[in-house]
């Protein structure tokens, strides 16, 4: 049976978005993307240039992944909406990571702007995945202006501090109708995990992968890791207890069972 | 390259080991058997008998996994060596899963009699894998005596509240030179590979995967967290950082970049 | 040396702001404001009857302190203006707490009615003391439209839950110039000491006293936390160390030393 | 009514003990001993000469609080009972806190060295009060050995993480009869509180206090937080709710409620 993620129409058979920023080079970004089996690769549209030939375009698209323009570095709705625009003409997609930053040192999204963006985008036939901040509220507000997901922040963008508030990202999850995408915050394999376990339908990661000391092999780690939280939460997990509980009964002796 | 797993001379292709307590039949073991492609499975030697056909033993020799016979309900060490050479004398194995627990209610390890029933064993030529509590200082002590592995809890055993104190557990990683492998208190897959990103060489889990809802997509999942968590550790994860770090420069535009 | 807290111009000796919504009976408020001695109080106008006799507001004012009205209940900008200049008209004072929340569920500021309410009553002579997330750009924007005070939640109101992201808290005391105050969340008195030292200028209790098992009791050990918090942050704490240091340093013997 | 704490007859009434370890010099002590209003210090023997004039032992008897030897650095059985019939000849008490760690690095103790020496002391007629890990068993084997108190740690000596585990002190708090009192890990007041709110009949606090920038802020800041989290534990705090429940009721408006 398919566990495909449906966003928008589209289908993704992998869960895992990855996130280019911080990457060596075309060609360790090339072994990422075969290693974590992604569908679904953001870049910084203010970087790239499109047509640079050997760019970070180019090993996307031969790996076959949908790229999904990013609008870093903005921090007013209309640079963003201005950058999502310039985005679709030159990338040819509809869709767009929305990041509107309050500013370069926390990097935090800033709530009112984004919002105001993400109404412009979504009124003008844009696909919108936003990246947002831990509060439901403002979450339900993106998922109802039409948003195509929600992508909640666990921990400050390169920070690797994991989500700081598991409680904030479950509610999320709960509350809204959307695909909901863990951005930011990811350091290692076991965040991502628990990510999906807390509900999310998908994870980006991007410093985690492109800063580790082995960038394939965390590719893979964190990949399998998504697979593991997405299996887990599926599977039901055990309630925690406070106290013991033995899983070993221990009536009975060799011999005499 | 290989990354297999040694103790005592035996090679582990798998790092997750299962634990039996608690499965439901012997058939849906089975499928978690191949679910999880472990290679060590744990029994409580005082609950099976060794020769009951489509029992628990023989559902493993089919899987082709070592069987790791264990003392759980013993609470001296006199019993607990009674015990591991009745199975040595029914299993035909020398190794023995060491648990010398307390009381019922805590199932917390009682260091004096596990110490002393760790020498005894070993002295009379088993390979011991004792379940510790989270010392390092004792499991210092296990290593020493000749314990093959050490095997401290993450939390108390069929508690699924996972990794109560990781920094007890790495600081228990970096001090011993056998395997540490993490038993008692995962819950669910994120446990396993938080787990081995601090270090342990392999983790145990029972009631995890055999009273989750779905154990057999449990036993995927938490084999998935196992690899994920081994290989995210050595990938060399990002460090911790208290404030952000953009992952996209932004210098250049679209056009001009 | 006076550590009082200036806000708009008054000042207050007490760190511990209370709050009344739960509270058994007006006598039981009289005892828990005199064992907390604190200087300001917050109520509900919806709730209150400002002349009625035996009332809140006259144990308030018995007391000596300030009375701080809110607005919880609150859905919209539109409302919670109409209930400032309500409270304004009733209480004589252009103080106000100001909550909008999303829903009755979550009991979660909405920022967008938020900040809109804020900036209406700024304008209109309001000293505005606006509940809000632990979201640093929010409580920025709050602070730059000319709230007197931030009131970032530590966890959902009524939830006991502490702070759930103190990282988030310690970065609004960083970037903010006016005083912020820990609203929502604490369940008892090591909470409201962690807020401190986390750099909160004061903290509001209200359902981990009123709902406490002896309310008087509880007010007494909130406020001494208040103070122990205060004064451990400006006592300047030890840094955290990953491993050990020794107190004693132990060279020499009793005899030689 | 009077909440003393009784230790092997002894009645105390401040539940803050204090170290001297990395004290600066007599007169911060004494300044420290003023703020916290300590009746009991610990001493490491092995430190100070139990003459000199102008000493720590001078001045924690001009305080009026109880000195309590401890063995800190003694890594055997042997050695600290050794160090503990120095103590009690040089300074007339037969009281003594027993340390017996396993290395100088960890500074953890050595549960195999420390019962053998508790067992020794009690025998020995001396009052024992034991620095332990976090381990309920050995707790349990501390008391049934006859020990005065047991002293578990929260975290490393002089690391200053707090309460590492909080449950593990929970449940010894649960499972002894005799006083518990936290020791090491505090670094700052909230520690502490969070120590008396998890069932701790007292805290020792040593390297937080004498190593702050302002010890003898930092002294009154923990003796407040200790009497903070006292209060709060017996007050009974509100239990913790995953949701949010209102305080405020909001029926009713201003003028018709």
């Amino acid at each position: 049976m398919s566990d495909d993620l449906e966003i928008a129409g589209a289908s993704l058979r992998s869960r895992l978005f990855l996130g280019t920023g911080g990457i060596a080079s075309p060609s360790v970004l090339a072994a990422c993307l075969a290693a974590s089996a992604t569908d679904l690769v953001t870049v910084a549209i203010r970087r790239v240039g499109p047509d640079s030939p050997g760019s970070i375009l180019e090993v996307v698209r031969d790996h076959g992944a949908r790229i999904l323009p990013n609008t870093a570095g903005c921090h007013t709705a209309r640079e963003a909406v201005l950058t999502a625009r310039l985005a679709r003409e030159a990338l040819g997609t509809d869709w767009v990571k929305l990041e509107v930053v309050a500013d370069d040192d926390t990097l935090l999204p800033d709530v009112v702007e984004l919002l105001d963006a993400a109404e412009t985008l979504v009124r003008d036939g844009f696909t919108v995945l936003p990246y947002t901040n831990a509060d439901l509220v403002t979450a339900r507000r993106l998922a109802d202006l039409g948003c195509a997901t929600v992508m909640p922040l666990g921990a400050p963008i390169g920070s690797g501090l994991g989500i700081t508030d598991p409680r904030a990202i479950a509610a999320i999850c709960d509350a809204v109708d959307v695909p909901v995408v863990l951005d930011a915050g990811i350091g290692t394999a076991s965040d991502a995990a628990l990510a999906m376990e807390l509900g999310c339908d998908a994870v980006l990661a991007a410093t985690a992968i492109t800063r580790a000391e082995d960038p394939v092999r965390m590719a893979t780690a964190v990949a399998s890791a998504v697979r593991a939280g997405r299996d887990a939460k599926l599977a039901g997990r055990i309630p925690r207890r406070e106290s013991a509980l033995a899983s070993s009964p221990t009536e009975g002796l060799v011999g005499t069972g």
